[in-house]
């Protein structure tokens, strides 16, 4: 099987959580929308009007002749094509469930610098991206970190989903890059309270098909377009 | 199988999207923080450091052993068993797909009152709350309702998911009434754009035994704890 992703070409964003997925388990896969004419597939596509099963947004993933969206759905449905997930149905609603919990603070994260709307420029609503900012990382922040330290203390496990590893361990390192690149500061003020976490994702970084991708052009810099992005002011205090 | 269901006793909530499932399939259900002591127990539950699988908020059920969170993973679990989903994988993953986009939709409902943060009153956050209402109403909700509209036209089909009545279709009847409840104003310059929507919310509600529901005390009313809530001031002008 050879997979189609798609998924806007110049961010990382919600598609980096597939992508790692697909590139631990060395799996066939096109990035469409980065190939020359993918941005035009991926539109018409979006926009054709025949499509029964329309994605909302991307990324989305085409399998044969299964169209799939939502990032987590996505993850759902690959995770044990790939290798990727614990074996029995138990295991693999659990892991579903940390994604969607790991999904609801991708979405806060971004709420930081667009608390108002995606439409508008950061420019246009950074005075409640201050206060929007503060307390996530007040608050929301230690909230989710302590959330996974305590599912890997309390299961003394290699992974999160299990002693097998599985793709949310890829997307707790995802989300621990983008923190670390967004919150430099408060994430590096957070860092002896959950050493599980960082153990973990240093684990991960160390993989080597992984770490083969992180080093190749395919991994995309992190930027001012994507989900996590660094605005000093954001960052300040904690 | 007698299930039980763990949420905040005094709003609709997110709790509600599993409510409506048990409901409308007659499942036999415990709705535990509503009974007496029923609040201690699910605090217990949730403070607990011995559960080695912790939801990371409410609602969250137990079936026998299984302890499942997060909504849309619970009526994944429960959809097939309440015959309430497709009968195929592709089928399924595309209910569920559906089901995580009415999730961000209703995150956003939420925002609109609580765009800085949970943990303030909306009274502090009026002014923020003010202006992502204005979008939420100009842009994302004649999306999301254009959305789920163009699912109904292209599959001509009963319900969202198939012709076979699904969990989802309960769902987006629940996100109707909600939006209804909290921007009634809005919600009727909608209304002609988005009939084929209307129509399921309508037979939706006819359905007998959601019905019989919904004329129950079990169906706790809309009010301003919950996520749709009514400010008069968020749903002026559209």
């Amino acid at each position: 099987m050879r997979y189609e992703l798609y998924y806007w070409p110049g961010i990382q964003g919600r598609g980096e959580f597939v992508r790692l997925a697909l590139e631990d388990a060395g799996a066939a896969y096109v990035d469409v929308a980065r190939r020359p004419r993918g941005m035009t597939a991926m539109s018409r596509f979006l926009e054709s009007r025949s499509v029964k099963r329309p994605p909302f947004a991307p990324p989305f993933l085409k399998a044969g002749k299964l169209v799939i969206a939502q990032t987590a759905n996505m993850l759902l449905f690959l995770g044990p094509r790939l290798g990727l997930a614990p074996k029995n149905e138990a295991g693999r609603l659990w892991a579903h469930q940390l994604q969607l919990t790991l999904a609801d603070w991708v979405a806060e994260v971004h709420d930081t610098h667009h608390p108002v709307a995606s439409s508008l420029y950061y420019e246009e609503q950074k005075r409640e991206a201050k206060r929007r900012a503060e307390t996530f990382k007040a608050e929301r922040l230690p909230k989710f970190l302590n959330y996974f330290e305590q599912v890997l203390e309390r299961n003394r496990s290699h992974g999160l989903a299990s002693n097998a590893f599985s793709y949310v361990d890829l997307s707790l390192f995802q989300m621990i890059e983008g923190l670390r690149y967004a919150f430099p500061r408060a994430m590096t003020k957070q860092k002896r309270k959950y050493r599980r976490v960082i153990a973990l994702h240093d684990r991960v970084a160390a993989r080597p098909r992984l770490a083969a991708y992180l080093a190749s052009e395919r991994r995309l810099p992190f930027n001012q377009e994507g989900i996590f992005r660094h605005y000093p002011e954001l960052d300040d205090r904690s």
